[in-house]
């Protein structure tokens, strides 16, 4: 994983997918039922790593990444988040940037605690060959969470304040670059070994507005990232980026980008592979469906993708319906492919 | 519009809104309420009539998008469709290629007579300089809604058919191209003097998936079309194509092609305008925000496309919230410019 991220070109890429620490698992179903409540299982280091773990001892995928939610940053700055079973997550909505005197920064550190006592004990019950990967939401994704109280259509609310109150909610994104980049340099002082910032909703702007709440605050992390800790890679994801993916390529200075599943390969290997090491972008559902379907959509990839830095991943997150059959199937294509 | 479709460029484009006729409109819900379900109101040509002729009597919009829903296809092949109010649409799902069996082209056109009616009376009550558009959803996202029963977060009914029984999801597909092309042919012979196709579920599939089952039903339905009616103008939206807008302009043979809010208005510019008119794309949400964000926005667009083929729009649907006075902002700053 390390190799690829730093531009190696190898025979056989490393392998990791997107929530593969979750409910498709049965040992995860067990874990998260004795935990309670989904921020329990976040909290509590010894529950955290023992999911993180499971998906490693199960399949050995080459890169293991923290068992979290990227809503511990919000929580940790002081709004108030909680998991509604079947429901998905719930927060004391911010109306207006008067509003962001509810936040701060102090108790940043405290809150996060048990997610960086994660990391360590994670750092040393991994194999060492299995990278281990620390992570954040973006700030537009968060802050979204943060104004719509929860997952959303339209973003509605979020997109009327930024376009409303440009200035308040840059101070918004601002302490969101703040708290992300502290979050992400502890992950690393606690062993993380690369970083990925996931941009799930990046997908809904205009181009100005995208550079604007997406790239141009992704590309912020990174550099104070870079200043802290040059040595760790960084993987961005903007999803649904469409064409401004080059724009990712060329400007925000990361090691890796995370394609979702509508990036044309033949584009990203010619746009995009020569600048950053890409990583994606098997179609979530192809894992549900398995077959002959599975294999094709996997020997695409690798022919078009593997010869040059590559990452195999889905391209967005794995799906509770998924049977982890069908997961060995993936790694068995993946590992025993001629090169 | 007309002009516009046929490659004129114009010093003050044509203007029209995705769902101009809608709920942000007090006299629509009132008409609405008057119908009872909103099927009803969809199968009723003297209450569908009205309801699309009040934005034109409000704003003079130039051109009118006949009242209807995308599913009185899959109503018309005989697949049960219900509107739950503030829950959107339900359907009686297919669970798989064997229960095609339960939906026939006969009935088709009986079961639409009361859309061509509508269509027939709009082609008399709107004035002349107003262009009537007809409109039906395109094969897979009309699919999306058959397999799942509704709307859908992540297609996994729907992609798990099509990618573990091609052979039998292409025979929907194909259905669904026969019926749409028949349907849009009527509206035609009805009074439509423009067609548009919507694919509002586009941006959910990897390139392959998204050539077989996107762009070449589409392309199909143009074809049939064109042979039937050269002169009829059709613009395609295939919502969240990305890049693949460029496969879209070169392969599909519309005269038009309605671009989502995310779409790059340079590139758009350079890669797509220079093939086909194109439509768009500003972000409703800023219909919802108003003030100099707006204005903006659409001196933004009108600089970069308007000096080519170009038709104002939005990226998406009119959202319920919107202020009528910004509807009437928009239409004043897209009429008043200087050109």
């Amino acid at each position: 994983m390390l190799r690829a991220l730093a531009g190696e070109r190898l025979a056989v890429p490393p392998v990791w997918l997107m929530r593969q620490a979750g409910r498709y698992l049965p040992e995860y179903r067990e874990t998260r039922k004795k935990a309670g409540g989904f921020l329990n299982l976040c909290f509590t280091p010894e529950l955290a790593t023992e999911v993180t773990l499971q998906p490693i001892r199960r399949f050995g995928f080459d890169a293991s990444i923290l068992f979290s939610d990227i809503l511990v940053v919000p929580h940790a700055l002081g709004q108030k988040v909680w998991f509604e079973e079947g429901e998905g997550p719930k927060l004391e909505a911010l109306a207006n940037s008067v509003e962001l005197s509810r936040l701060s920064l102090e108790g940043l550190h405290g809150k996060l605690e048990p997610v960086y006592e994660t990391v360590d004990r994670l750092s040393s019950a991994l194999p060492r060959e299995t990278t281990l990967i620390g992570f954040a939401g973006a700030p537009w994704t968060v802050a979204s969470y943060m104004i719509e109280g929860g997952s959303s259509k339209d973003f509605q609310k979020a997109k009327v304040w930024a376009y409303g109150d440009p200035d308040g909610f840059q101070r918004l994104i601002d302490l969101l670059v703040e708290a992300t980049s502290r979050y992400l340099s502890r992950q690393v002082t606690a062993g993380a070994e690369v970083l990925q910032i996931f941009d799930s909703w990046a997908g809904v702007w205009p181009e100005p507005q995208f550079r604007r709440w997406c790239l141009d605050p992704m590309a912020a992390i990174v550099r104070r990232l870079k200043a802290e800790h040059p040595e760790v890679p960084v993987i961005l994801f903007p999803r649904g980026a469409g064409l401004l993916y080059a724009d990712f390529a060329a400007d925000a200075g990361a090691d890796g980008l995370s394609l979702d599943t509508t990036v044309p390969l033949g584009w990203a290997a010619e746009a995009l592979q020569p600048k950053v090491t890409v990583q994606g972008n098997l179609d979530p559902i192809l894992l549900v469906s398995g077959g002959d379907a599975l294999t094709q959509a996997v020997e695409r990839i690798l022919d078009r993708l593997a010869g040059d830095p590559f990452i195999f991943n889905l391209g967005h997150g794995i799906v509770p319906q998924t049977p982890p059959e069908h997961v060995a199937q993936l790694l068995d294509i993946v590992r025993s492919r001629p090169s």
